[in-house]
């Protein structure tokens, strides 16, 4: 057997278990083409396994590379005054007055050029890189017309090749009403279903569809409508579902088979047993909960008990969840959602890689599938949930090559 | 006019102000003799001054140097394991029995040589120092016996040397009750004020004095006696204060003069009222708050009414807020506790450096003081705040001498 790479001198959490981190202590993974070619306790490694380049790590921990499976990390302008205006006490309609809210980020997206929108965004992919990130979903939404929605999505693949992360991308036009569409949300999911869809679909520009769900975005029709449209391309769908409300969110998801419903705070034990059976990943998105000071939590218990299988996603975004640390996230889903520190990494790893439709390529480190990498200064696999504010990457693989590596 | 280095081409904000950040845009600061020598417009700058270097910064915003007036940064083993427990569903009791709980550090701590001390806590400094805090707090409290105490005060002060950073110590022997004293507390009092305190105070180990004043630590009869016995030997006090309940341990700190009050969470309108007269700072710890999930808020708005100085700090520590990230907790001040984002950059620069008595010496940005500084990648002081789970910085200096220096 003929190896590119060849690691060894560390333990490994494979992830590829349905509880707990598959913990192999003083392991060596071998990697050939950029996947995993072998991977073992490093005693059991075959004679005839030979690599090119062999790397005694000395220590820590390798586990699968992160993936943040739920962002919208592509946007221009920034809407911090915004936020520093209502923690000085003003309220949403003065704020809507002002001309805050996403109305302003879309304004400034809109206005951007592929060029500042990448500038604007690259800070935030590296910093999710720089914690180990290898896999990350960008959604597009920020645009709202067919221009600028392909813009950004082309940026956001862009953001990919330029920063060796692997970028899924998932067309949200169904985001919020733009504003030159007031009081025609129908007119406006016929131009996402019949105009910029089949746009973002002839370019290669998405590969999945999601729409927001909610008393204030768009109706369960018009998701339907959303959702029908992308089947009729062969796009797999995701919803933005019962984050404020139970609008029977998580449930139509599932009746389209979703790879995921996202939020799911409000969704009703109906809609988790439908996700169950139409094996719909949960996504928890404990950033947007904190910084909307929420009281409700997702039904984590239900979801246990159905076995529907947890992601945790940063939800990246100007507004609710301004927020480039998935770390920070395994300990917020641990602190204010009640997961286990191994049910919250596997929401970063093998549960996310689900939620995008990539658990037969990465998310789990076993042979055949891509050498995406981890290692950390840590004693244990929980230690990348049990603190906070931290960051103690040491360096990271893509298909087997090096994607960042931090000085000790 | 003399300096070693002029920095210039950068946004400054003084935060020597009551109120917002202190703008100077297009600003110059010279640096002689590691203090601020002039500062101000760039297009004011004398004609007579002259410096050894000049740096072009080319954009962003200078601020004061960090500070972190509030951790118990070094202990030695870990309780990541029993956080896990805890959040896979252990009760309190059965932790306990399991060895856990503040008695698991002591134990690890008093087991541990100042090298393998320095070598667990040099990564939590040095993760504060790349955020840019230049000066930090370091209380003992998990030794509870003399020569425990001392090694881990000797500690603090040597992370300091070696990694550049401001270290001031807090002697915390009034922490907690060690095992061999249960049902003995005032005869612990006894030992940490005629043992551990004269020892440390000989050695120069204690730039002031802490305890734990709470229904499961101290009560304030035993806090009092702490507190003569530091002003007998004319050592600042701070306290642990109204955490989980009102003992009127605020109003005892403002009794005593304390430097701060921390915590704070349950203290009556009397204590607020008397720490505005005694001068005592409110540290707030929103980190231990919300990994406790806690319910009850500090009383910002009294504490802003009487205009008691709020500092905002990490609290680090393995137990309650294992956290080495200020920047988030500026996020969490105002998420959790509603401090505007310009009252939580002031708790930990201006109110900071007034928790620790070093109100001349640093946290603003002032001819005269010394010349600690962070320079940041953004476009405006509330950048610092209104994000979170990223680090924008971009260089520090403590008393001129580069300290920390980030890639673009
Ligand atoms: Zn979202
Ligand atoms: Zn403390």
């Amino acid at each position: 057997m003929k190896a590119d790479l060849l690691l060894h001198g560390v333990h490994v959490a494979t992830l590829d278990t349905d509880e707990g981190y598959g913990e192999l202590h003083d392991a060596a993974i071998a990697i050939a083409d950029g996947r995993i070619a072998w991977l073992g306790p490093a005693r059991e490694r075959p004679a005839q396994l030979q690599a090119q380049q062999v790397l005694d790590l000395g220590g820590g921990w390798l586990t699968p590379g992160l993936i943040d499976c739920h962002t919208h990390l592509v946007w221009a302008g920034s809407r911090a005054a915004e936020i520093e205006r209502r923690w000085q006490g003003a309220s949403y309609e003065e704020i809507a007055r002002a001309g805050g809210g996403i109305v302003s980020t879309v304004a400034a997206t809109r206005a951007a050029s592929e060029a500042q929108l990448l500038e604007a965004a690259a800070p935030r992919l590296l910093a999710l890189r720089g914690e180990g990130v290898t896999t990350v979903e960008i959604k597009s939404g920020y645009g709202l017309e067919v221009a600028a929605e392909l813009r950004l999505l082309r940026v956001a693949r862009e953001l990919g090749r330029r920063h060796g992360v692997q970028v899924r991308t998932t067309f949200l036009g169904a985001h919020a009403l733009p504003p030159e569409y007031r009081g025609q949300a129908d007119a406006y999911v016929d131009e996402v279903c019949h105009r910029m869809l089949p746009a973002v679909h002839a370019e290669g520009l998405a590969d999945a569809v999601d729409a927001y769900c909610e008393g204030i975005g768009f109706s369960p029709a018009q998701t339907r409508r959303v959702f029908e449209a992308a089947q009729a391309l062969g796009l797999p769908v995701k919803l933005h579902a019962d984050q404020l409300s139970d609008l029977g969110g998580a449930a139509l998801a599932a009746e389209y088979h979703a790879l995921s419903a996202d939020h799911i705070e409000y969704s009703s034990p109906a809609s988790i047993e439908a996700m169950a059976r139409a094996g719909t990943v949960a996504v928890l998105l404990p950033g947007a909960y904190y910084c909307l000071r929420e009281q409700r939590r997702p039904p984590v218990d239900a979801l246990r008990a159905r076995r529907v299988p947890m992601a945790v996603s940063t939800d990246c975004n100007p507004g609710t969840s301004p927020c480039t640390s998935l770390l920070l996230m395994l300990h917020m889903a641990c602190t204010l959602f009640g997961l286990t520190p191994a049910e919250a990494l596997a929401g970063v790893t093998r549960h996310a890689a689900q939620a995008l439709g990539l658990q037969q390529r990465t998310g789990r480190l076993r042979v055949g599938l891509d050498a995406d990498l981890a290692w950390w200064a840590i004693d244990h696999p929980r230690d990348l949930v049990c603190q906070f504010g931290f960051n103690p990457l040491r360096a990271s693989w893509r298909q087997g090559q090096l994607l960042v590596r931090h000085p000790n």
